[in-house]
């Protein structure tokens, strides 16, 4: 690609940026609305372009491809969540806090956009309506740089929604598709430093590390977890079974669910058994330290890879400790910051837990399955963050903004 | 320098990071009193080493010799700077917000350290007593690496910081510094991803921008001012005078101090010749563009280059415009994102200004010079930033912190 041709779109990106920050709150739900409205007016465009990307890939795994197909219910459901961004709350123009200085300036702390957001993903379309409905609503331009399996679908999403915009005299480099899916763009565009204010890689493990090891633009980083069941000597029986169960199955592919089960020798003898026996009823399996493969009849004999791996699958490695501070070592030297999760009737364990364990979301009584944007309550979610620069945990509106502050004086020099 | 070594500096800076983190406030405090004492218990060593650093100096500028330069009184400064900061508030611990969500779960967002923060920075050995401060006092271990012309000053200094954690049986390594003063040892702790949690450069623009393009860690990007006053055509001429005067003069060296002057033309054949007449009586050299230049004899011709350069120094640039947009429009294209001001009476310009305007901190009528975590009330600053990401302008204690959700739940599982 040509040197520059990213630098060109980061301008452009940046231009967009300026007017976007500028628009009411009102007019920018419209434009949701308006863009909604275009994904289903283009629905022959974008499945048969869909169909192009299905014919020529050359990965058939069936994940894979069911990530990548469109259907005309999934492009509705694309269409459901833009308009469901439209009517969370607009997080510009708030002011969080304000107040008089000692030389008598009224210093107000107001949410403004972060400028221009670039997010990095894999074959899933449906991240392009996605992202540039969130980044829209908070009124930052986005630069979406999808892999190359989907480009056709991609470039026939983002067509329809710029098209909507376009038809309204909105600049439409407020929403931008990167259309050269080569690894050069993809570098080009994590060097662009002053046209992108941060991006997102959103995908695999290796997407992620990549781009954290390659960007010299903020990146914010999200993913990867590794996450702890902790059972307590103190913990109810039937909870535990509940939360492990529910941590490890209900959706075992993503990355808050539990990969790790910790429990106190107190009651592994007794616990473990069951725990294991509801957990292999899901069809999970377990791999185990010397001690619970001692209770666990044929339980597999873990090994030091175990413990640092995120298995997104039905396997669960299980660690019998002798106190809470074992298991918080443990958690905190093996865990990836994501989600950590207590089972106890100890008010003190509970507390301590929270306060040592080193992680974007800490539980009592609660399976990590919660960490989710929608589930806290955002509305809407743009990622997880696993850093602890900028946003930590589910990252919803409020975390693609910035602040500025806005100071009325009456003629006051510094002394 | 050996290839490994700024990495054991890393580990050990996290070790000690967990630590810290757990610490109560008072305890805290009292470290940062003890630390105090021995700074002023050390002040023959640290004499004797900035003797050695100044008989060593090959530069011989005044305004560096001074920086460089310690005292008792310096020293006794420092120590009051540590004091002053022990009673601060503690924002770790803190939980700014707590909802319950439609499960019922209990969601906390509390603050907590960043962990290890890195501080780069030239040959003020004052930073070193500052940083850690700040850093102590919100929970993270600080890796500072100061300049070359300083380490024999910054070494002594960290002893006597250290020495005083290490009688209290607090791991010293919550304060470090970083003894090889290589370019290769700066390069290297740029790359320390998974051990510096945020690395913030202090110094020159040359310094800044070499960190913020070279390092792979995150970065708070600070310092650089390029500030407008923009006098309206409904502003107060005294005030104009007064403000114009205080943003350039007060403390021209600095970041928040005015470099540029843009005056509306309906006010500038009145106002400018008498704004003017009182900065050439502050030696303040003029530059105008070709309409500043026939109102005001003998200004000196601006070229393009002058619109963007931040002088540090008793220069000004002038620029007139014709409208309020064309002001703005100016001001956003050649600022750095620091701080600007509007000097106007009419309420909607006032606003449209706070609006539209990109920066930190935007005043009306007020100096720029008032862009400081002191006179903001945070009782401390660490820098200005000028990114979006994490902080924007004065950072105080709050900006060195992250979040965590702390989640009390009875049992809950995801449906």
């Amino acid at each position: 690609m040509e040197a520059n041709k990213l630098t060109v779109l980061g301008k452009q990106a940046q231009t967009a940026a300026s007017q976007l920050a500028q628009l009411a709150t009102a007019k920018k739900n419209e434009l949701l609305e308006a863009m909604a409205t275009s994904l289903i007016a283009h629905q022959t465009e974008i499945l048969a372009a869909n169909a192009r990307d299905l014919a020529e890939a050359t990965q058939l795994k069936q994940s894979f491809i069911d990530r990548l197909t469109l259907t005309a219910d999934r492009l509705a459901d694309m269409a459901a969540g833009m308009r469901q961004v439209a009517h969370l709350d607009d997080p510009i123009g708030n002011v969080d806090k304000m107040w008089r200085n000692e030389a008598g300036l009224l210093i107000g702390k107001q949410r403004v956009p972060l400028g221009v957001i670039g997010i990095i993903f894999e074959a899933r379309p449906n991240v392009t309506a996605d992202a540039a409905a969130l980044c829209f609503k908070s009124g930052n331009a986005v630069m979406l740089r999808g892999g190359k399996e989907a480009i056709q679908t991609n470039i026939a999403v983002s067509n329809a929604l710029r098209s909507a915009l376009e038809e309204q005299q909105v600049d439409a480099n407020a929403i931008q598709m990167v259309t050269d899916t080569t690894h050069e763009s993809a570098n080009e565009m994590m060097q662009l430093v002053g046209y992108i204010n941060v991006l997102i890689p959103r995908g695999s493990q290796r997407l992620i590390q990549h781009v954290v090891e390659t960007a010299k633009v903020p990146v914010i980083e999200t993913g990867a977890g590794n996450c702890h069941i902790y059972v307590d000597s103190d913990a109810d029986l039937q909870m535990a079974i509940d939360i492990t169960v529910n941590a490890k199955v209900q959706r075992p592919s993503v990355c808050n669910s539990a990969e790790k089960l910790v429990i106190h020798s107190a009651v592994a003898q007794n616990y473990l058994p069951k725990i294991a026996a509801a957990l292999a009823e899901k069809d999970v399996q377990l791999r185990g330290d010397d001690r619970a493969c001692s209770i666990v009849p044929n339980m597999i004999k873990a090994d030091e890879e175990d413990w640092s791996t995120e298995y997104n699958d039905l396997i669960m490695a299980v660690k019998v400790v002798d106190s809470e501070d074992e298991a918080i070592a443990h958690i905190n030297r093996y865990n990836t910051k994501h989600s950590e999760a207590i089972i106890t009737n100890n008010y003190q364990n509970g507390q301590t837990f929270l306060q040592q364990i080193d992680a974007a979301c800490v539980y009592i009584n609660a399976s990590t399955r919660f960490t989710d944007g929608f589930e806290f309550g955002f509305g809407a979610e743009i990622g997880i963050s696993t850093q602890k620069l900028h946003a930590r945990g589910p990252m919803g509106l409020n975390e693609l903004t910035s602040i500025k502050y806005i100071i009325y004086g009456n003629g006051q020099v510094r002394k």
